[in-house]
């Protein structure tokens, strides 16, 4: 599948905290941690958990820049 | 400044590419290119071009997961 | 690929609308009409044009309810 | 009222689930599942529950596109 | 029209800037601007012109937080 | 911090409703309460609590208008 979200990241799943509804996945993409906040359901349905090779997905209109 | 969005990325400006009411900037994060949906108005604002020092700031709830 | 997003919808290209640097594309869903902004770059990566069998992705968080 | 979100579905909530702070619910657009992530105070005060006629408002620039 | 987005602020249009395909509209919410980044459609359909009456809607989890 | 978010408000923090993962924090900006979905994480890293001086952020991409 080839999606028009501009940003796709390798990565690899650090770690699963899962909430009431909402789960906070953490993962590891070049030594960064990148989290995505999505629901358990996306959770359980892909299996996520430490160490699976996962895509971080970001729209390109979902990306801000900040300069100091 | 510190802000809530879970991901702030350092990085480089690689291109700016203006349109007519938004702008399309890429930069590169350890050898990543992350692409910014952004207005014209920041980009004059923020003084952004290729070589300038910036983070990409990306909310959580706006990160989706792929899995192969 | 598997996605995180809970929303995954099969339909097909009625229409692309190309501007300066973003397009939007309507899609046919069962007789539905999804509109998606995105970049012309995705556009033209995915081959976008009247007719292609595509999925609109939509993350649920970005699903607002509205009541009468 | 009118939005300015091109994405307006008329269906039917299918099932609410309530966390603690986030509930996702569950709407039937066309035999489609939509899901909704939206905060628990959102659902109390518009009363969604079963078999309530809603609409499922989504912005197009958060409509992504994927093509197998 | 109640809708499940936690921030509906009464406004007036101070400016609408097209572009090809996106427009920016500025709205005067008690002395502050805020900046809508919407279709041109939506521009046309809802009349959309300096003085008019609005409300600007945001879903809470689009919403940051910045601590100085 | 300079940000390209069009939408930089300030305000005070009128309460936090902590979730299981997900926070709901209430902001006076100008006697209007804006609500911010954030992480948990968030919260403590910024130590958001009732009184504290803060900025809510908004990409102009996710501000809709509606008209009655």
């Amino acid at each position: 599948m080839n999606i028009s979200a501009r940003n796709v990241l390798e990565g690899t799943v650090k770690e699963v905290k899962k909430g009431a509804t909402t789960s906070h996945v953490l993962i590891n993409v070049k030594g960064l941690t990148i989290t995505a906040s999505i629901t358990n359901e996306a959770v359980d349905e892909l299996g996520l958990k430490a160490g699976l090779k996962v895509q971080a997905v970001i729209k390109s209109s979902d990306v801000m820049i900040a300069v100091e």
